[in-house]
């Protein structure tokens, strides 16, 4: 057994989070890429070609011993096109549907007893569900685009018409927190859990993490567990998986499946022993999961979203002189108003001090704060 | 303010465990490789040169914002043609000089009145230490290469004949253990220590290390950090160094001095806040400092030595699942006999288990325990 070729599907900023475990392991790791300035491109051996093309996902593949994802954008017909062709692709096109289509995993839900809201697809027929409620695009939406309040039966037909296809209704659940729990499986069905994490949310985009999410019992955190193995099981995942869940008292309910490393994740680089980007490694080349401990007793991330400033390399001089513990992730991507262009992490006993810390780096970062 | 372009002279492990925080931070990193093979070439953007061409080194420093190095084996005539040419170059020559000739280093060390062993330099005239002593290479040692234990005036001329070259002389100290401390200094003057580690010692090779030193006490561990601290400021470092020292009862005598991250640092990665590898990039770049402090109780960190087993892919498997909290950094060199071909981490509460625990992983991983 020589160290394996991992080929990954995408190139994004997850992928580049990827490089640092892979290097540690001493994995091989290539990249299908888009463009060669994408954040993963840039620091990665990889290759360039579209991800829906079959015959270019294909030939990447050849040269990879193992191939796996970092995006939902890959057709269901380039992924079952590998598997005809022998590759070993992980998570497999029948488990990576639920993270692509949401009917296909409110379905499953259901068939797995979980707790989904009220929904149903919505194709211009009779809506069951009261307005206001949630309408979804069914394939293609992530980071709250392609998710729509709808206040009445016109406005429904409105956006139903503008998409042009079918829609996913749900009921529009008055939540008290969203908690994301991330959850990773091998191919020999070993899995294993992080803590439950609260992913904070402004208009529709987390834009901080607190890990162990913190208004949480012990009996509900087992029960964030619980669903997410029974998710991971039931799917026949592999690789890791985030399970967004909202907590009504102490009810918790399927929200979303990721089947990839996930921004409400990314705290486990330094609060985990093992991390979601080493575990989604080793899941996907069939080693033995890692310990997923904490490291400290509370891990705060905070996403950068781009804002006025464009230096992001001076706020340094300020942000690491005033928090010598903060971590820095730049994924050096163009800055552009609310995109996600890195993240920050603090670990430390004192949550309200955290939390104040990363808020401070957030605003300094994206020019709130002048300097 | 653009995130800058640093330059490595050096594509070893120790540049390759310098990837994982450029890319976290958004640093453009590039290394000067003799060979793409070598362990940091393999995954880091790099140009072909020879460290020790003052135009090729010169030609590599004009495409960096600032350049440092990964070994000692740099000449000075170069590094001297990069400050004459203003290339931005840490540690300065005056200053690496101490890492790079050990008489110099010992005359530093009697100047800043630092506890130094017995010395004299030997060109073949009278001998003042005591035999047995300790003979060295002035120049290019590294890993207990180029030290020599002296039983006689014989022995001693017949090594002085065979190096061609002076030497330098030391008493041979019947010291209790072997100490190393790390220091980062800026070229701002902010400097910060790590806890002291106990670098395990079996044939002049460091085979595991404990950090923080078990043996020594807190007055003891501050009288170490005083003096890399005086170090430090008294050669005007900047970037990272290892401070070997040899511990009698509760006496400190400096042994070594190594201007950049090295083996008895590497624990860093998973057991302090800011690694030795990011606080070296820190520090080159004039950014503030990170946070040293410890992550864990104790960590402790074991090389992986070359030995029977050349598939270092297969112990994974039986590893990773006896030990979920094991840490692999693995350098991808080629296996041979002895040769430092990786390292691995564990972090936790209980001394003697994870000492036992890393025992086994080196054994395994070395075919001393048979598959």
């Amino acid at each position: 057994m020589a160290f394996p070729r991992l080929g990954v599907i995408g190139a994004g900023q997850l992928a580049r989070m990827m490089v640092a475990p892979a290097t540690a392991l001493g994995v091989n790791l290539r990249l299908l890429a888009t463009d060669p300035h994408e954040s993963g491109a840039q620091i990665c051996d990889h290759f360039i070609g579209d991800p829906s093309d079959v015959e270019a996902v294909l030939k990447f593949a050849r040269t990879c011993d193992v191939v796996t994802f970092e995006h939902e954008q890959v057709p269901q017909s380039v992924i079952k096109n590998l598997e005809n062709n022998g590759v070993k692709v992980y998570p497999r096109s029948d488990t990576f549907i639920y993270s692509q289509n949401k009917v296909e995993m409110r379905k499953k839900m259901d068939e797995l007893g979980l707790p989904n809201p009220q929904w149903q697809e919505y194709d211009g027929a009779d809506v069951h569900i009261a307005f206001p409620l949630i309408a979804k695009t069914i394939t293609g939406g992530y980071d709250g685009r392609g998710v729509f309040v709808i206040t009445s039966q016109a406005e429904l037909e409105k956006l139903h018409k503008e998409i042009g296809k079918s829609l996913l209704l749900e009921e529009k659940l008055n939540f008290d927190s969203e908690i994301a729990i991330m959850v990773a499986r091998s191919p020999h069905g070993q899995a294993a859990t992080w803590a439950p994490t609260w992913t904070v949310q402004d208009g529709g985009i987390c834009t901080s993490t607190v890990t162990p999410a913190p208004d949480i019992s012990d009996e509900l955190a087992s029960a964030a567990a619980n669903i997410a193995l029974k998710i991971a099981q039931g799917v026949s995942l592999v690789g890791v998986m985030a399970v967004e869940l909202f907590r009504i008292g102490d009810r918790l309910i399927v929200n979303e499946l990721a089947m990839r490393p996930h921004n409400s994740g990314h705290w486990t680089i330094e609060g985990a022993q093992t991390s979601q980007f080493e575990q989604h490694i080793r899941a996907v080349l069939d080693l033995p999961l890692g310990d997923t401990s904490l490291t400290s007793t509370w891990a705060v991330m905070g996403n950068i979203l781009g804002g006025e400033k464009s230096d992001m390399y001076r706020p340094y001089l300020h942000l690491m002189a005033r928090t010598p513990a903060l971590k820095f992730h730049h994924y050096r991507k163009e800055v552009r108003p609310g995109r996600k262009i890195g993240h920050v992490t603090l670990l430390g006993e004192d949550l309200l001090e955290l939390r104040n810390d990363v808020q401070h780096a957030l605003d300094y970062l994206s020019g709130v704060i002048d300097e």
